[in-house]
């Protein structure tokens, strides 16, 4: 069987590509044969982490069926935010923070979202229920994604469950809190790319 | 602020109604104001099973938007199966074992779907996730419709987490699994009135 292929939405930020990653990572450890891949190239906050915690940049696919015919969904679940040919493929889980709309599917699948600031924070989640170790780089990545998701604890869709999964992470990867994560942020406001979107 | 109100599918079948009184068990345990209601009369399967395990059955409700702004779904989430008014209201939790269709939020929420045999399997991983204790009688309503969801095991979408549950349940309702199912199927097979949705 081909691997599943796991993704964030398109223009990813940084927890679109990093909970591909851990998901992944997770998958793989439970058994699985899964690859993350990546709806686009990386912005620089992105690259900032994975340079950081020396993680190899996922593939930027334009298309899945032509490769697999099961995908799993990350920090999305709206079609129009997802690979072009998503129709063509099963869903089989999504692990996201985000209102649900435009997606359907035929069979039953694992959904899990909760209304917290992060899609790693769940991540976190999934990994203790699973009693997997997170290793120092993806815990890194994970952090990373909740620092830039939340802006460091100040957007309003902030909850104390990341707060708390930051802390939990940051020891994990062995960085400060506070000055990875300014470093972190900084590295994204400074080529001004940073998108919008959450 | 008014209860929350937690409901299963119209037409409903045990698992409809049984999930919502664990699910709205399990909210009030962690603080919440819920109430377990339904969109339609049990049928005898369900009624012999709320008798067993001397639980009262839900109130049977028509619209809810005249009593609540928010609700949680269990058991379902297509609009067409739900509430009349469904689209008056905001659906801020599901847990669900079908495929994801016609379900759309303008808010991020909660929704735990998996791909098993019923969605009181999923619940009993909730209560263990909250470490909330489950009743003797709450525990043989689950049961109940685990046995029901897969005809005693026997059903196609019926998956070994079913079938341990199923045991972890028994032994907490302290009843025989095999022969407490076989007299709730019959119960419910004698009258003919149980729906094929399932
Ligand atoms: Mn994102
Ligand atoms: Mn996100
Ligand atoms: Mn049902
Ligand atoms: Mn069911």
């Amino acid at each position: 069987m081909s691997k599943i292929l796991v993704f964030g939405h398109k223009n990813p930020d940084t927890d679109a590509i990093t909970s591909a990653i851990s998901f992944s990572y997770l998958k793989n450890q439970l058994g699985e044969k899964t690859e993350a891949v990546a709806l686009g190239e990386l912005n620089e906050e992105t690259a900032y982490a994975l340079n950081y915690f020396n993680v190899a940049a996922p593939r930027v696919v334009e298309t899945v069926a032509n490769e697999t015919d099961t995908v799993y969904l990350v920090d999305h679940n709206e079609a129009q935010q997802s690979v072009a040919d998503i129709a063509e493929v099963e869903v089989a889980s999504v692990v996201d923070h985000h209102r649900i709309a435009n997606f359907e599917t035929t069979n039953p699948l694992y959904y899990r979202a909760e209304p917290v600031g992060c899609t790693n924070t769940i991540i976190l989640k999934l990994f203790k229920e699973n009693d997997v170790v997170i290793p120092k780089n993806i815990a890194g990545l994970m952090l990373s994604a909740i620092v830039s998701d939340t802006l460091l604890f100040k957007s309003p869709t902030c909850t104390s469950e990341d707060e708390a999964a930051a802390k939990e992470l940051a020891e994990l990867a062995e960085v400060d809190l506070e000055s990875y994560g300014l470093d972190l942020l900084k590295a994204g406001t400074n080529m001004g790319d940073k998108s919008a979107e959450e």
